[in-house]
């Protein structure tokens, strides 16, 4: 299959801005290169229209949990502890296994609507997930989220943990990667963690935890062990596999010095931490610390979108006050933490996040045609400040098609959502 | 003209919830009631088909600066001082009327598309403004900035104000009023301030202004005046009119008071103040004070969006981290203040803001199609955190219909687009 994207300006990396107008071509998963207009030779089995839009890399959502789309707006105003205990807990274990699927089917239709090409993933009921992901054709880094708050959870956790790697990792045709998941310090002790790692690295696979998310958390954790989160992880040798860590709103610069020297990615989720109230995490001060900053939406419980585009604007807007200074995390910083910064956060990083000859061929077509985009001084800067996800017009994740003119390819939108409204009734 | 809106959801008050399914009807400028579906007899001039959307009150920019548009994107990641110097007034001294007009449509394009009916501006040729205003069918409060930091400024200055005021205020069927517009403590001595509140006096009409945006702002002030700029406000008699502040992001507990014992209306314009890091607003603390918090984009210089939907998400999840307390600002207090506050702010209080009978009918039809609205456990909080601008298909004001089915009816969007981009390119 050989396709032509024709006439776009296009993005191929963040830091080197706007292409005016240029032809994309695709072999097969992969770029095959990038021409001035009309310059690409031979035959294409498809041609995109491309005049007018904005070819992007594929946004890459670093951490979220889809099956949690179900819980969208479902008891909003609680304060976190009941919300939890009175609704989030009890409607968990209503849950499944065919709830599940259809709610991530939900969620993956609402990713591709804006813009979302990789997501990474972690909760329960993970073979359904999957299969949700295998049919509507995102990449994804996937875990079994591993809970074990006293020690008898402890094996039965990590077997399953392991079995879901075992079945899923490398499927439907390596979009589908697997990762090990301690759930957090606070819910898995050292032993999980020592055997997380080790399974880490039979794998060949990262590592996908939340770290430091609440102020609380961080204050509890110093009491026990006298030490931050991210200090007792390094102590434990957990760094010494990859690791994307949720969060990471509470850290100090020692903290950040440590995911810096491991090359640990960070899933900066700020919706999520502006509604919990957590906080905001310090991402321009760990993108310049040499952290790999990427960014997540987190469930749709605590966000209630699961749409990268606005999570980018926000990201950029808050790094702006969190550091005291309007220049921080500009425009095409923004961007590269969305895309590129996301896709080696899931272990995607050597052939994923640019548009570029030999990469894989995720990306993003844009409309320009909304006021917003006007006068269109600068592109870059209005995808970040002013693009919302409806402007998405086509998005291609391996070289397959998985959205054309705003139209699902690979979803029944209209069945997804039909039964995903009947099955939430009893949630109510 | 008699209008039924057909089977909608409907919002009509936040603090009510929302209304599964109703009939609105529409008579001349007002709506004429609210009815069980079938309920509403009579015949009808038209028919808006409302099954499967959310009829919401119109959503009120408490504060922009339309013409900005044109600088939108222009110049990003500078330092504000550097900004302005270098970039923004030299480009504010190129403006002609002509440029501002056609800015001014692209601005009201834009706010048409996602949902806003009326608006508060502050900028130079304001009579382009108005009469690009007029054309498009908003609701506005449109004043002259009044800008005096040297004596023979003052008297021209203010002229310019009131003869504007003279000729626009009630205009458009009375769509269009005025205010009087001191910039800010900073910007103007006690002189304009005391001539500006003898016009509102005069004219029974509202300030809108600036006050505390930023830190160092205050700061001079309390070290030149030995109070916060609200304190001297108060003390000036400004409060003794109607007044409309945009930002008060640095105000403390006394000015809070202050501002809540005289009515003062309040601009939250979150994105703003995040994007020239001048801080978070502590609104959910005015709100509690008693203060009419409504919500404003701020010019597209600084936003970039003019975007109410965005930026009611926005100000609710600020609102919870500024807080420490994940239920402040829920989703109808949020909505509430992007409505009906913000029309109480403009001067419209009494008959605006809300869907009842007797009340202007200023609207918003969304469409409830798209995945991130399911599955739909509470529309209203779906409208506040996950909705987009391009839901929007629908808007009324006043009983006109300005877009439908997402074509603009009131603007030639193509002529509009293609004329500002072409203006716009020697300002790059």
């Amino acid at each position: 299959m050989r396709i032509l994207i024709q006439g776009a300006a296009v993005i191929k990396r963040p830091e080197e801005g706007v292409i005016p107008q240029a032809d994309v071509v695709v072999e097969g998963r992969r770029f095959a290169g990038i021409f001035a207009p009309g310059g690409a030779g031979g035959d294409f089995d498809k041609v995109v229209p491309g005049e007018g839009k904005l070819l992007v890399p594929g946004f890459v959502n670093a951490h979220t949990h889809l099956p949690m789309t179900l819980f969208r707006g479902l008891a909003e105003g609680l304060p976190l502890q009941e919300w939890l205990e009175q609704k989030i807990w009890p409607a968990e274990r209503k849950l499944t296994g065919e709830i599940v699927y259809w709610f991530s089917l939900l969620g993956l239709a609402e990713m591709i609507r804006t813009g979302t090409t990789a997501f990474a993933d972690m909760y329960f009921f993970m073979e359904e997930v999957s299969r949700a992901v295998e049919e509507a054709g995102l990449r994804a880094l996937l875990s079994y989220g591993v809970i074990a708050p006293t020690p008898d959870r402890i094996e039965p956790e990590l077997k399953r943990a392991e079995s879901f790697v075992r079945e899923w990792h490398g499927a439907a045709e390596g979009r589908i990667r697997c990762a090990i998941s301690p759930h957090a310090p606070y819910t898995c002790g050292p032993e999980v963690w020592k055997e997380a790692v080790r399974l880490a690295k039979e794998f060949k696979i990262p590592v996908h935890t939340h770290i430091s998310e609440t102020k609380r958390e961080v204050e509890e954790h110093r009491e026990r062990h006298g030490r931050s989160p991210v200090q007792w992880l390094e102590e434990l040798g957990v760094f010494a596999v990859p690791v994307l860590a949720a969060h990471c709103v509470w850290v100090d610069e020692k903290d950040i010095d440590i995911l810096a020297a491991h090359n640990v990615s960070v899933a900066h989720c700020p919706s999520s931490n502006l509604k919990l109230a957590s906080g905001i995490a310090p991402a321009w001060a760990m993108l310049q610390g040499g952290v790999n900053v990427a960014i997540g939406t987190d469930g749709a419980a605590s966000n209630n979108a699961l749409d990268m585009i606005w999570e980018t604007r926000l990201a950029a807007l808050l790094a702006k006050v969190r550091a005291e200074d309007p220049q921080a995390m500009p425009p095409p910083e923004a961007l590269r933490s969305a895309t590129q910064r996301g896709a080696q956060a899931l272990g995607w990083g050597r052939d994923l996040g640019v548009i570029e000859e030999g990469y894989l061929a995720d990306c993003v077509l844009l409309d320009l045609g909304a006021p917003h985009f006007a006068p269109g001084h600068d592109p870059l800067a209005d995808l970040v400040y002013t693009a919302c996800g409806a402007d998405v017009e086509m998005v291609m994740v391996g070289g397959e098609i998985l959205m054309e003119g705003r139209e699902l390819l690979t979803l029944d939108e209209e069945k997804v959502l039909a039964r995903c409204r009947e099955l939430a009734r009893k949630f109510r």
